[in-house]
């Protein structure tokens, strides 16, 4: 029997599509298409309901697809142009649910400078959306993946656990009615935008992608094009209070749950105070949290101790963290 | 019970998406987006494998959505520049579909000198392929659906029917091993990208969409928007050797299936020649099919009759034709 996608997952799926299409650069965050001085960032992103966030609210759902498509276009420094949101229903969806899925990409969309300009319904056995957003950005300004050097200065916006929390909180259904802040991250992500033009604007940045997988997985994916290691300072990692305070296991849900959509850069080290200024300006920390390094090896380090960090976070098809 | 998708349909949903977005252009062919002199065209599509072509093989379905998608940006007189592809798979897809898939998407975007160039996998019920193009027009050759002015001519690239006779012939199990003629028209598309190039060049094209819902719908989508009516001469449509050849009845075949993605246009009488003299260039015929009109009446003219064309074709959530 020919092997089917459970038996090879997601990532090597992908590569073997970058084969078939010849073109490394796809599987990257965002397309990059030039356009004069500038880029068209293009990308994509697709939900089944069922299986991601069958919890919520279709308003909330619509908020979703938009921002984790905004944050493709945020972690490469672009201006939001626009979003298409393609969806498939099944014929017996409650018009309520689709208007309130507009409505909650609608929300999300304005609250970053941009809209919904098109889309498309089609009749599908789940509900399943499927955003594609573009943008532009100058090209000097373009934060890559693949660009980050022995030495810079690895660095996050914010903090990771956040929507961790909240998805322990939904499940063990502390969550009561409205939701509380970590909920609000889990199911409402903030796209990094005003922070990943302030970034991109010091040209200062070498390579940068989101946190949508999970921080081990989006370290992994800064290394692997780049060519380089790198080491996190476990300590220096700022945590969500929220997942703290739960008092888990911390190191699994903060470095291989994603879901918290900030993102993560490599910095020329003489130009970090810089960039983490111009960050700052936007109301966001920027925090170094270690360095990349010669070699391929990507190890977590404590206070006396270091150890190979592996490529964890959920991998679709086989669902293994 | 609030209403279902299936007692309201597409059309009135997609109404609803229009007022909730507040914005008409919304439903449109394509997004068109000012970018200096130029615009950014954007467009998206999906389809669910199990409700539009189960029969044909996974090379067919990934040329398809690419297609389809490409047929947008050719009917607003644009450049391709690129296409992402969203797939939605079950666990248990074997590899080689996806390959397959993609291999098709790859070679409909070289045909038409673009590119895939990036997308998404995730987990579904169901196989569905989400499609987005993007492309680059001058804002001076830009052909819109609303612009229609009563005495312009109604044109159409090529001809009708070959997609249906294509449907017909596989349905009656005539199709036989490998493709013919008319069955190709049907599984592997032609989006008109040199046609609709060559056609807003000359800047005398006022209004413009695609076939993809049949002639009479797209003759509606084109008179609503522009606020006329048009008369369409029905002995001057040209219809497909391959309908005519299956002696049905071909009224309903050309008018109201789909699938045919030639291009319908709104062009100044005085300039029809020069346009359809740029379009002949590209290999392709430009017949005039009729005129638009003062009022809102579309209708169909023969010798010594006339009668109203219903705006007819496939309705997504009712299948109503």
């Amino acid at each position: 029997m020919s092997p089917r996608l459970a038996d090879r997952g997601e990532r090597w799926m992908v590569r073997r599509i970058q084969h078939i299409l010849g073109d490394r650069t796809v599987g990257d965050d965002t397309a990059f298409i030039p356009w004069g001085k500038d880029y068209l960032l293009a990308t994509t992103d697709a939900t089944a309901i069922r299986t991601h966030y069958p919890w919520h609210s279709p308003d909330a759902w619509g908020w979703y697809v938009a921002a984790v498509n905004l944050s493709d276009i945020a972690c490469k420094g672009g201006h939001p142009l626009g979003l298409l949101l393609s969806l498939l229903l099944p014929r017996d969806t409650d018009i309520r649910t689709v208007s309130a899925i507009m409505k909650g990409a609608k929300k999300c969309c304005a609250r970053y400078g941009t809209k919904v300009v098109g889309g498309d319904t089609k009749e599908g056995q789940e509900i399943c959306l499927v955003g594609s957003a573009f943008g532009r950005v100058p090209r000097n300004e373009f934060m890559p993946r693949g660009g980050a050097r022995p030495g810079d200065i690895l660095a996050l916006t914010g903090e990771v656990g956040a929507a961790a929390a909240g998805f322990l909180a939904i499940r063990e259904g502390t969550a009561g009615n409205g939701l509380k802040g970590e909920e609000r991250r889990l199911l409402l992500p903030v796209p990094r935008i005003s922070e990943g033009r302030a970034a991109a604007r010091t040209r200062k940045v070498h390579s940068c992608t989101d946190l949508s997988d999970g921080l081990s997985a989006s370290v992994h994916q800064l290394c692997q094009p780049s060519g380089v290691g790198a080491g996190i300072m476990w300590d220096a990692v700022p945590i969500s209070k929220a997942l703290e305070k739960r008092g888990r296991s911390e190191e699994k849900w903060a470095l291989h749950f994603g879901g918290d959509f900030e993102l993560l850069m490599a910095v020329a080290a003489v130009h970090f105070s810089q960039v983490r200024r111009a960050v700052k300006k936007t109301g966001t920390e920027l925090t170094a949290i270690g360095t990349f390094t010669k070699g391929r090896k990507v190890e977590l380090v404590g206070c006396g101790w270091r150890r190979p960090l592996k490529y964890g976070g959920w991998e679709h098809f086989r669902g293994s963290e």
